[in-house]
């Protein structure tokens, strides 16, 4: 008999059918056993009657966690038995035939326990327990559906999906790089990608006008509830374009993609703020717009930050950027930029975009002119030479042709987490590393490299008395 | 004067408008001046006539590959003038007026070039020059359009994306893994994923029957023309599933998608061929089913090949898997497997996809039960102990109530070589490396890192003398 999932069980009211999945719980009441079963449809209780001997032995042997497929009768719930807050509260599967598919261990912790009482290693470890649970199903689907529906109309859009490198160079753009060594190039690394910043810009270069992508980011941060060393962006560009154009586009793909998901936002259009206003008003540039009763109902108080100062004091008593170095200056700061004058006056064409606390994306209008650059990379305190050395290429890339362009990048899973209130990131993300930064699922990564692994790659490990 | 794209002109005959793009040619006829104005939408032929007089100077000065903005009148050309072989040959855009975007030096080589005769390295530096040529962006959206098209009828056939991580453990899948250098635990090493295959068992484990990802695989394999260190999969797995089912979904799905793309597939269903008919018939496990006459017009041959030997002889005479370890023989197979017996014989459940040629994809079904996957590595003269550190947390998963499943890999650059024509994995990736495996549009990493980084990872690069 084919199988139907759960949610299909209410067409099939009446009918003898089969569904499988996973035992729920299991309550013996002697004469009537209860299984609830769970797919990844849903969740519905089913009985097994005393009169039917085999289904009721059966029903008695079955454990939390076992895999099972049960042929039964899907029946009304006479009018008393009814509970609307269940989910299927209104019908009840009566077993016929029960065969077990796999047995499971009792589990170290319930499925859908409060898992503010499970220790987070144990969690992580057998995280393939933890993402049965309704709240894992339900972010990560929802998860699914918001890149789903976002990428859907940027597509609409003329956006053309283009893949980068993973394997890349390392990047100015402020955070430590993860590398990987080189076999073919002993003893020397590629860097794995911050961010596509070049390479979108450089698709921009090449014509393609509208790029986006879901990529992946990594960086060697210091770990924290909402920051790992991997997350997904939004990552888009656009050329011949405003700092207007580009935050209207972003303002209509995050109104249409989070409306179609069923949630409000709080103001439209988006709310814009200048940095030096947040800062005298919130004290941050990330801030929380909602009222306490709009927390409470979950509304999503999105926000612009603009006017930002190009350029912040490093400790030494140089200048660095303060959001990327390949902005271009507000058009009326241009002249400032070349000259290098008035140095913390300077805005950047940046727009950070805020929501409900959480920075929730950033971008700007990029620099696509060799003299702003590379009057950015004087400022900063590099020559000639070393800002060839860092940037040469993007230069020479801006000599070809280079557009006009600009773009942002909109953080997955910080978004993700202000659509279901959750605070970690790990919540969020499928198989999220422990704090120690192991990938406790999956062998304890990271590990030990053989002798022969390590000497292909011309590299030796320094003996922990060394360092 | 809002600008339009070129592929609009065609609607707007007869009226005045503004479009901006890069400057294909420019023939200098004296009198007349024309110039192929190339947008991400088409090319059009644009001329300025002598007695518009600044347009026409204008007009003389500028070169290839210079970005500019005209504003000028859409006009149908004379019947003797239309080319038909021409895109837009039937109109011609009259010069009213010119703004230069971004000059642009003489290009290391012209776009629409025949790239055989410019020097591989040279087209990769310049990769954003090269990817404005036809022939590139074909590609580049072609391929943005599979990938759509695929995924969004895997996503109506109830597949949810998840994505999985890039810094994990080693896999005893085949290829050299790169690897990472972790500084939080340092000379400890994460690899990076050679696939997702056992994230996405665990995702099967964890309930979520239907999963999809486009996936990034990372190989340390010698590069060929056809293999680059990166490259993406449509990675999917199913659960309560039969070989069977597999075969039908990746089927529909591949038809549906190459369809919808004005493609022909030569024969359905796809024909099945088992291992052994193969060898016998085209003395290789891929092969290109297409006469002479399907050859030039580009049909799509797709085939199954099924029934591999699940084992392989060592050079040291020991067994080893032939395609994934992870694999369940077929099902008259699995006491020989139990009992170690016949192991020549065995036969698994793997089936390749062929098209044109290509192997164009892989799957199994999977191991979920731990006697099975631990006479596997038995066979392949495992210990007890060795086969808990290689894939312990795979067989303690196995115990927890994990489902019957089954899944494929398909190349998305091998697809899009088959449709395209092209013979090189570099065609249809945005930025591939060098045959010498560096990032030639990119700083030509691998690059070498400063002794504070190598420090901070607890690692040091051997001189070469001493290798």
């Amino acid at each position: 008999m084919t199988r139907i999932h759960i949610q299909e069980l209410r067409d099939n009211i009446g009918k003898k059918v089969t569904i499988a999945g996973w035992v729920d719980i299991r309550r013996d009441h002697g004469k009537l056993i209860f299984i609830d079963l769970r797919d990844v449809t849903g969740k519905v209780q089913m009985v097994a009657l005393p009169f039917n001997k085999e289904a009721h032995e059966q029903a008695g042997a079955i454990r939390s966690e076992w895999v099972i497929e049960v042929q039964g009768n899907v029946n009304k719930r006479p009018d008393k038995m009814v509970n609307d807050k269940e989910e299927n509260g209104d019908i009840e599967f009566e077993m016929l035939d029960i065969t077990v598919i796999n047995e499971a261990r009792t589990p170290p912790f319930e499925v859908n326990i409060d898992t503010a009482t499970v220790d987070e290693n144990i969690r992580l470890k057998y995280r393939y327990l933890d993402l049965r649970s309704a709240r894992m199903q339900r972010n990560m689907k929802l998860r699914a559906d918001f890149i789903h529906t976002a990428r859907e109309y940027l597509r609409g859009q003329g956006f053309i999906e283009i893949e980068t490198p993973l394997l890349t160079a390392t990047t100015p753009e402020g955070s430590r790089d993860f590398v990987v060594p080189s076999r073919l190039n002993r003893g020397k690394f590629y860097a794995l990608p911050q961010s596509p910043q070049q390479y979108k810009q450089l698709l921009m270069a090449a014509g393609f006008e509208r790029y986006m992508q879901l990529a992946r980011a990594i960086r060697d941060e210091d770990l924290r509830a909402d920051r790992g060393f991997e997350h997904t962006q939004i990552d888009l560009e656009m050329s011949f374009v405003t700092q207007e154009d580009v935050i209207n586009m972003v303002e209509n793909t995050i109104t249409h993609t989070v409306e179609k998901l069923g949630y409000t936002i709080r103001e439209k259009p988006f709310p814009r703020i200048t940095y030096k206003e947040a800062m005298e008003k919130y004290g941050a540039d990330k801030f929380d717009m909602r009222t306490e009763e709009e927390r409470a109902t979950g509304v999503l108080a999105y926000a612009w930050v603009v006017e930002f100062p190009f350029f912040e004091k490093t400790d030494t008593g140089g200048w660095t950027f303060t959001h990327n170095p390949f902005s271009m200056p507000i058009p009326e700061h241009i002249p400032l930029l070349l000259e290098g004058k008035n140095i913390a006056d300077i805005l950047t064409t940046q727009y950070d975009l805020v929501c409900n606390g959480y920075e929730s994306g950033g971008g700007s209008i990029r620099s696509h002119r060799r003299d702003v650059l590379e009057a950015t990379y004087h400022i900063m305190g590099y020559t000639k030479e070393q800002t060839e050395q860092s940037v040469g290429h993007m230069l020479e890339a801006f000599e070809f042709g280079m557009p006009p362009h600009g773009g942002i990048a909109l953080g997955v899973e910080r978004t993700i987490m202000n659509l279901t209130g959750e605070t970690a990131l790990r919540e969020v993300q499928a198989f999220p590393m422990t704090r120690g930064g192991q990938t406790a699922v999956m062998q304890n990564a990271p590990g030990e490299l053989t002798t022969e692994q390590l000497l292909e790659l011309g590299i030796t490990v320094i003996k922990q008395k060394q360092i």
